[in-house]
Order: structure tokens, then C-alpha cells, then sequence
């Protein structure tokens, strides 16, 4: 497989965790969101993915596959072992729900997308960038503070989808320097996390198209 | 079932013609989220929903479920018929990928939430509000009307998970006045939809909660 990605994506992390906790070997594609442009608004990249977004995933089939949740979805549906999701409806039900909130409520406010709009088009400085995200990422937080209960990971013994999104989500949160004292569960969920091999080798700092310069901060 | 809403949400629309289409009977509980600072940020409703969004849904077994789209994958798996989503795992990627750019990557972009912070706290105007919302929706649309194929419904000849997401975003535009002539299959896709009973009936303008002065504009 061939997973199109950026290292500073979260939404590519999601994929590169669940790809690892499948033992999934894939090729990584950089796409370089952030400079000259971006490399995902090349035609070339439109022919992989016509929303122009990271990650996609490209099958051995020759189908691509967009969107990271619904392909962590079909990765979990094609490649059973191990679950990310509980067997029981209402169990899978909960799962869900922090993952839609990182991806629906939190994510798409402070992705490069966004805070480029509100830098460029409208004009804000860094320092109310990092304040928006930090409203976002803090009343998502607040949310999923009272819905997990690790032991040792979101919700159980074994990470599941909830985890493959929430460990990206702190990583960004970590890059605006947020504090996170007030968020003793989702701190514990992370560092039960990237003791993981899966987790640990998906972060940006390690990944093929990481700069020699490191992560950089800002859009 | 109790079904947390407030009739201009589109994320409770998604949930309202999902159960419509399920023919599964449900009461309204109206949370305003818009007047005197909103009802969803009231300590009664914080008891239900500890994120403070709508919807939400009241099982009959008393526990609550958040976020729409794990509300409608819980519905589709204990309820499965007729299905929102097609059995085969890549067909069924496709499905979760559209309503995923809607859900990540227009919706939360354009919510409430985010247009009251534009508003009260970056002090921007009701026509950078449109235009923000106006370029996300036409960001999100111009990839979905590439990836469906209208049949006459966005993936075939009976809706799934990608036209109950789609048909409140395509609503949502409307209300900012969105030309939508370039987008002819999601405009086909909208028509055909609102032809069923079950989303005709999920319409913001016909809920007990709407108000009798209609569907308001602006946040």
C-alpha cells in the first residue's frame, strides 16, 4: 500500500498508527502541504486525490482511498487483527464519538486549511491562531476528559480508534505550546500510547519526509 | 428514543433522516444553541452531553449517544434496514469518505460555534462569515461532485450514509444563498432525496422546535 501523507499531519498519523498496529507494511508518499504552495494542490496530486487533502491510500488494487476515518474503517474491516473497534454496538458507539470529536471538532479548526485562511484572507497573527486552536482543542478536551477512563488506553485494555486519534490531536496541541495539566486522563492515554511501537514510530519526528530541520510550528 | 436537536443543526438533520429512514419513532427534546447564549450550555444539558453539542440520542436503556455520525453507525448496525451503508468494504470506504468531507471538513468549518467566534471575538462582519463558509462548502462540494455519481441517489439507487450528510449541507448553503449551479450531480442528489418522505420530513423548517418566524440566518 501506498499511503500518501505529510509528517505533520494529523490525520495522516491517525492512518500511519493503524497501518502499524495491523503490521501493514506501506510506502510513504510525502506531500508537502505547507511549503511552495503545497504540493496536494498539484494536478498531479488532484489525480491521486480530488479533494487535495492528506492522507489517501493507495490499495495494491489501484483504488485510492481518502479521508482518514473511513479508511482506518476499511482497514479495520479488511484487516481484523487487532480490532480498533469494540464488538458491541453501544461500546463502539462511545469509540466513535471521541473520534468524531477530534475529527469533526477539533481537527478541522486548527489544521493548516484553516489557520492559513485566517492568517492570509482575514489577517490574524500567530498568537490568535494559537489562541483559536487553543479554545478548539480545549472544549474537545474538556469533552473527552469525562469520556474515557484509561486502563491503560481510551477505553480499555487495547487501543482502539479513540486512541489512534487522540495521541495525533495532543501532538499538535504539544506543538502550540498548550498546557494540558487540566487533562490528567488524556495525558496518561498518551504516554500508554507512544510506549507502543505502533504509535511511536507513526510520530512526525520520525517519519521519511521529515525535514533534517525538525517539526516547524505555524502555517 | 429521545433525540437531543435543534431544527437548524445539520448535524441533528443527519441524525433525523436517518431514523426517518429506519421508520424508528423518536421524540423531539429542542436545544436552542442559538438564543440568550444557548441551551446546550446549560448544566441540564451538559448532564446529557458532556461535549454540549447537539445532537444527541436518548436510548430507550437510558444511556445517551453523541456525535451524529457514531449515532447513525450505531443505528445502522442495530437497525439495519434498510442499510445506509453498502456491504462491500471499498464501496462502503467511498460512502464514509463523502460524508466525512462533510462532517471534517465543510460542517465544522461553518457551525454555529465556529461563526460566533469569527464574529464576537475576531469582529469580523456577517459577509466574511458567508464568504468563509461560502469557501469551505465550495471546497468540500467541488470534490464530492467528483466522487458521486448520482443514480439518482449520491451511490446508487437507494440513499446511504453520504446523501443523509450531504442533503443538511447542501441546506446550509442554501440559507447563505450559495450559488450551487456548478455542482448539478449534488443539486441532482439533493432533489431526489427531498422526494422521500423520510428526509422531507428532517427539514429544519418543519421541526417542533422551529420557531414560526421560520429558519433564521446568521449566528
Amino acid at each position: 500500500m501506498i499511503l500518501y501523507s505529510f509528517f505533520r499531519s494529523s490525520a495522516a498519523y491517525r492512518v500511519r498508527i493503524a497501518l502499524n498496529l495491523k503490521n501493514l507494511p506501506y510506502e510513504t508518499v510525502g506531500v508537502d502541504i505547507l511549503t511552495h504552495g503545497g504540493e496536494h494542490l498539484s494536478d498531479r496530486y488532484k489525480a491521486v486525490n480530488p479533494q487535495m487533502r492528506v492522507p489517501a491510500l493507495g490499495l495494491p488494487e489501484g483504488d485510492v482511498l481518502l479521508q482518514s476515518l473511513a479508511i482506518i474503517d476499511y482497514l479495520d474491516e479488511r484487516f481484523p487483527e487487532p480490532p480498533l473497534l469494540p464488538a458491541d454496538p453501544l461500546a463502539k458507539a462511545r469509540v466513535r464519538a471521541v473520534a468524531q470529536i477530534i475529527a469533526a471538532d477539533i481537527h478541522p479548526l486548527n489544521n493548516t486549511g484553516a489557520l492559513r485562511y485566517l492568517k492570509h484572507r482575514l489577517g490574524h497573527a500567530q498568537d490568535e491562531l494559537d489562541t483559536w486552536s487553543k479554545h478548539w482543542i480545549g472544549a474537545g478536551f474538556e469533552a473527552i476528559e469525562r469520556l474515557i477512563d484509561p486502563a491503560p488506553y481510551a477505553f480499555g485494555a487495547a487501543p482502539t480508534l479513540a486512541d489512534v486519534c487522540l495521541v495525533p490531536q495532543v501532538a499538535n496541541a504539544r506543538r502550540i505550546a498548550m498546557p494540558l495539566d487540566r487533562f490528567p486522563r488524556i495525558r496518561a492515554v498518551e504516554a500508554a500510547c507512544l510506549a507502543l511501537p505502533a504509535f511511536d514510530r507513526a510520530r512526525p519526528e520520525v517519519q521519511p519526509d521529515t525535514p533534517a530541520t525538525g517539526v516547524p510550528v505555524g502555517v
